[in-house]
C-alpha cells in the first residue's frame, strides 16, 4: 500500500466476512483516525478461533466495498488475513489492528472460539496494538450505532497511549443506546463456559447427524467480570495475553511431582518405573 | 459407551486424524491405564486451532481401527470431537483427556495455533484433566516409542495426583531415543513466532495465490522455557490454562487512562468527548 501522509495505518478485519456490516461501522469508526486498509475474509468464519490455512494456497481479491479505501477480500481464515495482510499488502506493521465489529459477543470464554479475537491475537504476536470489537447482539440488522462510537474512543486511546507489551484488547459492547451505557470497565475473563447439547437428527437415509446447540453458564460470581459488565451496562475491555502458561500452577508439579527429580529444581526423572506398577 | 469397571475412562483425540500414526501410538500407550474412547477427526485438521463447527451438522463414524477399543470418526474439527464425545459417547466426564501425539511440535507459539492443543483446552474447559501430547517430527513415518514412553508415564501421573484447577499441559518430546532424552521439565511457554512469508505464485491464468510457509524463530533466552528444555534433550511440560486476562496489564489501564474514571476505580467514563478532539 501506499501511505500517504502522516496519519497511522490502521488494519482493519473481522471474521463474519467482509460483506458483514459490522465490518463497515468499524471501517466508519476508524476512518478519522488513521489510513484505513481491510484485509477480511471473502466469506463468514465464525468460530473458526485461531485456525490457519496450511494445506491450501490463499487468493486476495480487491474490494471496492469501502469507496476510496484500500479493500482487499481474502479466500483464508480471520488469522490468515492478518498474516497476508503484513507479508503481501502492508509490508510493515501498522500503527493498530482493529477486528470486528462482531456480531455477537465474545465475552468471557467466548475468545478461545472467536476468529474475530484470533485475529487480533494474531496481530498482537505481530506487535501491533489490536483490539477486537463485538457487540451483543447477532443479528444482520443491528444497530452499530452505540459500538462503534465506543470503537473510535478505544482505538483513539491505544493510539495515545500505546498497549503494554504482549497486550490486546477484547472489547464487548452492550447492546443499548449510547445515554444508556454507563461507561466502560477493565475487566477480566469471567469463568464461564458453554454447556453444549447436540441436537440429534435422522438423515433421509436413517442416519444420524449432530448439530451443535448449547447454553452459556456463567460459574462466576465477581464484579470485576466482563460479564458483569455487559450485565451492569459497562463496555467491557479485558487485557489479554497469548503466554497461556500456568505460571500459578508450576509449584504443583514442583510439589507432586518431586519423586522424581534429579539434577535440578526443574528436573524430573521417571527412571523408576516400579514407582508407577501399581496404577496400570 | 458401556464402562465394564472401575478403571478410568480415557478419551483420545488429535488432529492429525483418526488414521494417522501418533494417534494408534497414544491408544497403545494409554491401553494398560483405563477403558480408552477414541473420537478423532475423519481427515488430517492440522493449524485448526480452536475452531468449532457451527454451521454444518457433524457426523460420527464407528471404527474398527484399534481392534477392540470402541472408536469414531468424526467429521469435524479437533474441539468438535472434544464436544460430541462428552455429549453422546461418553455421557459424561472421562477421567482423562489425552490428544496427540501430533506430528511435529506444539511448543511455545505454537500451543495457540494446534487443533491437538485445542482438544486438550477444550477438555479443559469442560473439567476434565487434559494433556496434548506432541513430538519433534513431522514424518508419517516417524518413531513414537520415545513419545508413547513418556505420555504413559505423564498419564500416570495425572491419574494419581491430579491436575491444577482450570490447568491442563502441553506436553513436548524431543526425536530422540529413550536413553539420550534426559528427563522432563515444567517449563513456561518460550517467547517466540513465526516469521511468515507467503511464496506468491501465479495460476495458469496470470491471477496469484500464496502459499503460507514461514521460519520459526525464538526470542526468548530463558532457561526456564519449553524451547530451552527440548533443545537441551528433556521433554517440555507446559501447564496452560485458559483465562487468557493479562492480569498483570489492568494496572496500566487504571493509570493511563484515568482521566475517564468516575464512580469507581474499574469505572472509566468518555462523557467528555472533547478531550479527544486533538487526536482525530
Amino acid at each position: 500500500m501506499q501511505q500517504n501522509n502522516n496519519k497511522p495505518i490502521i488494519l482493519i478485519t473481522n471474521d463474519d466476512g467482509i460483506h458483514a456490516p459490522g465490518i463497515h461501522a468499524l471501517v466508519e469508526a476508524m476512518r478519522p483516525l488513521g489510513t484505513i486498509v481491510v484485509v477480511a475474509p471473502d466469506k463468514p468464519q465464525s468460530g473458526m478461533g485461531h485456525a490457519i490455512t496450511l494445506n491450501e494456497p490463499l487468493r486476495l481479491k480487491k474490494s471496492n466495498l469501502f469507496g476510496d479505501i484500500e479493500a482487499y477480500a481474502c479466500t483464508g481464515t480471520p488469522v490468515d488475513c492478518v498474516k497476508l495482510a503484513k507479508d503481501k499488502i502492508l509490508h510493515k506493521k501498522p500503527q493498530l489492528c482493529v477486528s470486528g465489529i462482531n456480531h455477537g459477543s465474545n465475552s468471557s470464554i467466548n475468545i478461545i472460539y472467536s476468529g474475530t479475537m484470533s485475529a487480533a491475537m494474531e496481530a498482537g504476536i505481530e506487535g501491533i496494538p489490536a483490539v477486537g470489537f463485538s457487540l451483543l447482539n447477532y443479528a444482520i440488522d443491528a444497530d452499530f450505532t452505540s459500538a462503534a462510537h465506543y470503537a473510535a474512543k478505544i482505538a483513539e486511546q491505544v493510539l495515545q497511549h500505546g498497549l503494554p507489551q504482549n497486550t490486546l484488547l477484547n472489547v464487548n459492547i452492550p447492546y443499548l443506546p449510547i445515554d444508556e451505557i454507563n461507561g466502560m470497565r477493565i475487566c477480566r475473563q469471567a469463568h464461564a463456559k458453554w454447556e453444549e447439547e447436540y441436537d440429534e437428527r435422522l438423515d433421509p437415509h436413517g442416519r444420524p447427524y449432530y448439530w451443535l446447540t448449547g447454553n452459556f453458564v456463567n460459574y462466576d460470581g465477581g464484579d470485576d467480570t466482563d460479564e458483569w459488565a455487559l450485565s451492569h451496562g459497562y463496555v467491557s475491555i479485558v487485557p489479554v495475553q497469548y503466554d497461556l502458561t500456568a505460571h500459578q500452577a508450576i509449584a504443583f508439579f514442583h510439589k507432586n511431582w518431586s519423586l522424581y527429580q534429579t539434577k535440578s529444581p526443574h528436573d524430573i526423572h521417571l527412571d523408576n518405573s516400579d514407582t508407577f506398577n501399581d496404577l496400570g
